[in-house]
């Protein structure tokens, strides 16, 4: 069992802490909120005044806080936690912030001596309650390793993403995926009910098809991951079948800006000649759009 | 069993009116690529020399043509199916075109004493070679029941979607969520590659996550579906990472117009005051901006 | 002076009917709307109980209706133009349509051996009313020159655009830029209020640039139009500054769809490695994405 | 005529240095390129080895650097200018950044006891080798005042933008516009080459309408910035002639995002009941989902 200095006791933070103390391990808080620091006391945590003295003598500190400047002062500002860190410690910041903001700090620790590495979590504060979370962690195997029993509190999945800034970019991708993919549903949904449709319908159709399974393990690997692009569904019918549903959206007054962008990158791949292949090829033609090396002759 | 005449015979066509065939019906089919209809010939069809004479005396008559026009010129037009069509048939157009077409088709089909209904189909061209697409049935009671037989001799599960027009609706719906979300996962796994990470990590974690699931059965039943938006995740904070995301994207030239209309949605979610309630809030406001009416106080 | 049958009186053909009485012509009009035809009736025109009654003997035909359906009903339907139009007339279709329905029009007219050709205008309904609209002619030059007394009472700027099909493609260009310029300056004002500033002085500012004065005439000529990208101004940089904007606006809840999806344009052509290029290689970008021909080496 | 320490001297620095040693003053130059401050010299300014030399016994202190990161560094890092600038000096940035960095400095510099104002400068590279830069002023009537002569060697207009922190506020805005309107304006050039336009043909249109003059002192001033809204051109017929083009545009290959993200813009206003109001109405629109208070009932 550790001793950890732990910083950020919001939403996520609290759950996350408590579930560090019914782990076994010892916990002195901070937050600038002393409710959420007294609900931890009395659950056994320490309050610590400061971010250093969080840090002082702790193996482990831990910052879960809600953007990257709030992450960059209380490591490196006044009374942070690198004026108390010890260098054999391990700091693990578990924040969503931007990924080069992450490798900013990992390199300035790194080049003051102190051993970082980042750690973002997945899913919702339900789960951080019930010790649920999935850990996306970014460092070195050594650190991972090290890291691991503090995690199995936290979380019941931890991936090790491959390296420093690996975890953060994950996250990252994880949540544009989702966050992005959530406003396109919006977009179905609304759709759906504006043209009189029984959504229990339209679900049970979709929760067969890629529209709701999604293409990353049922459209895609046999076809553009394969290097395959022969359709099976082809860009041009792709592309129809998209503007008959915006077309369809505009006369019920439904704004469908998801789908509108969608179809001009359908577009865009049909100018690049590609509207006889198959659909997954847009995955290949944004590639290329993006300057990566085509893979697919 | 039954006679059938089978308008179109191309990619999807083909197939379908094999596995009638196969079922024991006897097909009279037309198609102005000879090579195809020769092919179904060789399997026992007839060749008929149009529309008119493929439903001659025909109890059913399926039409799969590529777009709507045809679909009308083949029903209505000179030699068309309206001209040797019996009352007490049913037509059944299972192409995929514009609903309003659909509409269209069906209430002068109507006007005129025929029967008529629609049934597209999900899946992909293999899947209908194994008799196992999935039809989307729009029409009465009656008339889904009785085209079941044919249904079940191309697919392995039909669904009825509520009435005529209702079919070509969900089908319609059902591919623009999953053409637009090819798109979209494009971005996603496009962005992952321009930052260096292995896809099978980012698919790993994805897979377990709204990014891969989706939301209609995960985030959407407890919260905006229930009528609860108290914040699980909150708009604030998806628009936050979905802004990290999409800089980090323009940081490596990777173009992502579907993510980058996603973040105005969550702007526009924001100015409607939604900034502190549930990201599935999406739903909601994007319901009121089409002019629904609000379903959550 | 001649006799015109004259097609859809509402909000533009009222006044353009009125027009072409004061400026001397015989006019016999339709519509369905039975005031706006004794409206023209109170200024000296007859009323036609048809389109066919309309065309009967008149040496032009006019329509000037809301969609291309109407226009073809009008023309070739029961009792249509074509019943009664004489080989020698001209047909002028006014209206704003999609251009594939003119061209199909134009042919199918053509095939029977009548002439006709589109005139779609630009403006508005005052300028309608004042005899100031600006024609779009598409048609051989012999049809143009021989409408031309007909345009010049109902516009006073006539512009061939250079064949039959060219007029109304160059007005949906026209509108294009026009319509979806409205809101993109929407999105500016909108922001330029929202974070404090006085509209005036933005516009005085813009009014000097081509925020306000356009590309066409400003940027464009020197540089993409005349082959050289050499940077005046670096895409990366317009990129950069574009991003700031978007950033900003999301602070402040204004969404910026346009702007949005301007900055992946953008991002597309810094992915086609242009970013040192002069801003106006969006322009070659574009086109090279369209599948024409580079024009810039 | 005044000593001024001038620190940056790129494409656009390096000319505006020039012309304020050609208008007499004293210049003392840093920048980490020694090839430009080697020109500079060879003018007539004094080498400075860093920024708080440049700012030393100056009476002014101008910047103009690509970033603010960089801007901050200069001013308040290591050997920056606030480390021998005198109080009474005045500092002005002119470099083009975030509006939220200039604030935060302008805040910052104040707690200190200096003077700073923010000036960017609009129009090109050539301008500025001119002295014919548009300057956005943004500082109290003093620093403006102040400021003017030193403006006057390199630009033709200033513009007084009421107050700090405007100035940069208005030049992001009129960049926004700017940017994002040239990739609009690639848009409706391309179709019209798709197309089979003449490009003089169409501009020849354009040039007399909103599509090449804008709308800020055409459609507007008249119509929603006089609170009307009755309409001129109805938003349901531009939402109608956007989706021609639109239509044409993907029938021909030519990708549209910024058109795509207007058109949903338009259905947006009609979801909200304005479908029967002037096109001008989008304005008003997107200020009520900005939560902007409406201006017109």
């Amino acid at each position: 069992m550790s001793t950890i200095g732990f910083i950020g006791l919001g939403q996520m933070g609290t759950p996350m802490a408590l579930n560090l103390i019914k782990g076994g391990h010892t916990l002195k808080v901070f937050d600038i909120n002393q409710a959420a620091v007294q609900q931890l006391v009395a659950q056994g945590a320490t309050a610590a005044a400061s971010p250093a003295e969080a840090a002082l003598d702790s193996e482990f500190v831990v910052t879960m806080l809600p953007n990257g400047t709030l992450v960059k002062n209380v490591i490196l500002g006044e009374n942070g936690v690198t004026s108390t860190l010890d260098k054999n410690a391990l700091l693990i910041d578990m924040s969503t912030i931007h990924p080069l903001e992450t490798d900013n700090l990992i390199k300035e620790m790194s080049d003051k001596g102190f051993s970082m590495m980042e750690a973002p979590v997945g899913r919702t504060s339900e789960h951080a309650v019930r010790g649920e979370l999935l850990i996306m962690a970014g460092g070195t195997k050594e650190q991972v390793e090290r890291a691991k029993p503090l995690f199995d509190c936290m979380g019941n999945e931890t991936v090790d993403c491959g390296g420093a800034g690996k975890g953060i970019r994950v996250k990252i991708i994880n949540n544009y995926m989702s966050i992005a993919l959530n406003a396109l549903s919006a977009e179905a949904a609304t759709l759906s009910e504006a043209i009189g449709l029984d959504w229990d319908t339209a679900m049970k159709v979709m929760s067969g098809t890629p529209a709701g399974k999604g293409h990353f393990t049922t459209t895609w690997p046999g076809k553009v991951l394969a290097g395959d692009l022969s359709p099976v569904f082809m860009i041009d019918l792709a592309h129809k079948d998209l503007g008959i549903a915006l077309d369809l959206a505009n006369q019920v007054n439904v704004p469908m800006p998801c789908g509108a962008a969608a179809r001009e990158v359908y577009n865009l791949t049909r100018g690049a000649g590609r509207g006889r292949q198959d659909w997954t090829a847009v995955l290949e033609q944004l590639r290329v759009s993006s300057g990566l090396e085509a893979k697919i002759k």
